[in-house]
């Protein structure tokens, strides 16, 4: 499980994360192949450099070759994918994926996975407003984190290997969470932060609002431009976890909404001194 | 009332706000004065270059050369210093400001003015999250709005005036709305905003959060980092908008989570599709 320059990495699904990976390890002088469904991308990816070969169906001759598979398929998707072909994998290969959910597909990947290949997942925690693999650019990985998120199925050698991968792609931090810490955190620093856009956006139908706004609002509902068919379906794969979040973050606001109500000014002050305090780490680490 | 280069422009609080007004009016050409408390904030000022004589106390001679007044201040103390040194004006001067609330603030002011003196109220959209006139810099009036603030008591002259401001100022869009609008638009894009931002920090205590976060978290939490004093004035200034603007975000927030609940699929990507249809508004006139 070592990187070797030479060895063949097939992505699966080439949009904006698959075409991201593609640049960044095809410039690190990896031979990178990709099988996506529509051929115009295929065609697109080679004319750009992003890959050595590709294919439109899920050619058995390439994916046998492959030293490594990175699926970068909605999660339905990627599940249906290994059913129905993982027969063709070489003996002794590494997969891992970028699916934005992990306790509801980790597990039964790698129940229904042969033997003899071994399933590491991982995220990573970037991401643009648009799709497809036009706006691939993997420059969205600097100052980013890649989590690897093991299950005790996986050997210590799959996980150097997936935090390598987060390393060779560019990422500035790799961190390692289990499949529920990843799923409960998810639930919080990006699910919730969805469903506050969403509900931002379609609270208000006010068309002159674009006239009036300042950044604070561009930059909380940036990511209300969202591709409903992937969130809902990663949303309603972690539907407790996002549940929960909601709630807890409902309670912190109705308590802001009291202090207004009582004209309670220290509570009001106390919230957002507290605010400001936690947000400074991150900053320290941005 | 016209905008004459050798006019000489009073700025009264020299923070992040007044700082960036001197520097792009004295780069124009205007003569720009400033009272504000720190002497080393006057001194700092004019090593930079940004006014050319200045105060740190309200210079009765300074005030009454002004041909115009702009008050960045907090509300209270706008209201106090027009109390205590309007006696100073020049007869038949304008006068605006940048407060970010205005009925509680516009009608107060135009009360207690001397009828020898317009004041029209405007609100620069703009703001970064750091403060003080070392972080001045009107850059970030470019792509902003800039709001014209009119009651019934001002002319057409004074609104004029104020509009060109926010242009030579560098503003993109310059728009007018009656205090009440203003107030109830600012309660949603503003106010609730930075109560989301807030409540995201204070429904969560784990620190290692910044290891694990993406950007949509930091988009969302940019403002977390706020001024208390300031803006639990401008809250409780502008409660019954603000706790309305919560109550409705607080709703539409509900209903994902009912979504989510009932596993309705349709209904999440129902919000997801409109919530990128208006969000493109914004996209179109970014």
């Amino acid at each position: 499980m070592e990187w070797i320059n030479k060895h063949h990495v097939l992505i699966v699904g080439l949009g904006l994360m698959g075409g991201s990976y593609a640049k960044a390890l095809h410039r690190m002088g990896y031979h990178v192949s990709a099988i996506t469904r529509n051929p115009a991308t295929i065609g697109y990816a080679l004319a750009e450099g992003l890959i050595d070969e590709g294919s439109a169906y899920p050619d058995p001759e390439l994916i046998g070759r492959a030293d490594a598979v990175i699926f970068a398929l909605y999660p339905k998707v990627f599940k249906e994918w290994i059913r129905d072909y993982q027969q063709y994998f070489k003996p002794g290969i590494i997969i891992t994926d970028v699916t934005g959910v992990k306790v509801e597909v980790v597990y039964e990947i790698q129940e229904m996975l042969r033997d003899d290949v071994e399933f590491i997942a991982s995220h990573p925690m970037a991401g643009r407003e648009v799709s497809g693999v036009k706006n691939s650019d993997d420059r969205m990985f600097r100052d980013a984190n890649f989590l690897v998120v093991p299950t005790e199925k996986n050997s210590e050698a799959a996980v150097e290997w997936c935090m390598t991968l987060g390393r060779i792609l560019g990422f500035t931090r790799v961190s390692v969470l289990t499949p529920a810490e990843h799923d409960q955190m998810i639930g919080y620093v990006s699910q919730l932060t969805h469903c506050i856009a969403i509900a931002l956006m379609t609270a208000n139908d006010n068309p002159h609002l674009s006239d009036y706004t300042g950044d604070s609002f561009r930059d909380l509902t940036r990511i209300a431009h969202i591709n409903d068919e992937m969130w809902s379906e990663l949303f309603l794969m972690n539907r407790d976890n996002l549940m929960a979040e909601i709630d807890q973050f409902t309670e912190a606001l109705g308590e802001i909404r009291s202090a207004l109500e009582s004209k309670d000014r220290e509570s009001l002050r106390e919230a957002m001194r507290l605010s400001t305090e936690r947000r400074s780490w991150f900053d320290r680490r941005a």
